[in-house]
């Protein structure tokens, strides 16, 4: 783990949240990205070295909707950089931490990412994500 | 805003959530504090230029006690670093935000914070905090 990468929020509609948050700090949204495969909706804005990223559900059935249905409008991830994602992954179950992916899958921001169970981490979701893609065993 | 100073998480035992944190962040607690006021016992994490802090309640009527037991464990609020947090204060109000406290007041860390109310922030629970205490004016 290296440095928070962002924290991911979920919230009910970007057309409201992301001038709320670019009037909190005092920055704007810098990028608008649509995840299909999550059915999401992503806006990231910078704060330092990290960033925040508002999601929006784009069905009722994605995994953000669920989690607002459930919960509200909140802090859905924090997300971490790591140097190299298998590695970490390899670490953290050697730790007794649980991956949601076996595999680093793409995510936002042309990263690899994978998620640990949130029942191991005092409910949070954490999210591990690796900027570049590490070039190809030789 | 200047950045992310930290990451406050409720959580029922520091205890167990300590050496949990220490393993998934690999990175030890620095610090730990009571804030009678507060009557939360805190401990601190670095991952990068932030830090995590872990929250447990020293009584049932604390806000961190309360909390967990409306919402569970996990994330409690989101902390940015400000350069002068009246200043600060007097640009959110301004912009509609609505402040807990209306004049800054001791936290953690040796800080000078301000809430913000989580109504006007998608639920999230905002703290604005400056690490020295600016010299009185002449």
């Amino acid at each position: 783990m290296q440095q928070i990468d962002h924290i991911g929020i979920a919230v009910k509609s970007l057309l409201t949240a992301v001038p709320l948050f670019e009037k909190l700090l005092n920055s704007p949204c810098y990028k608008t990205e649509v995840i299909s495969s999550e059915n999401v909706t992503t806006a990231f804005l910078k704060t330092g070295e990290t960033k925040i990223e508002l999601l929006e559900s784009n069905n009722e059935d994605s995994v953000i909707a669920r989690y607002i249905a459930k919960r509200g409008e909140g802090v859905h991830h924090i997300a971490f950089e790591v140097a190299n994602i298998e590695a970490e992954m390899e670490r953290l179950v050697q730790q007794g931490f649980t991956l949601l992916n076996d595999k680093a899958k793409p995510g936002a921001d042309n990263k690899l990412v994978c998620f640990l169970h949130p029942k191991d981490t005092h409910g949070i979701l954490i999210e591990l994500c690796q900027s570049a893609f590490l070039p190809p065993k030789e």
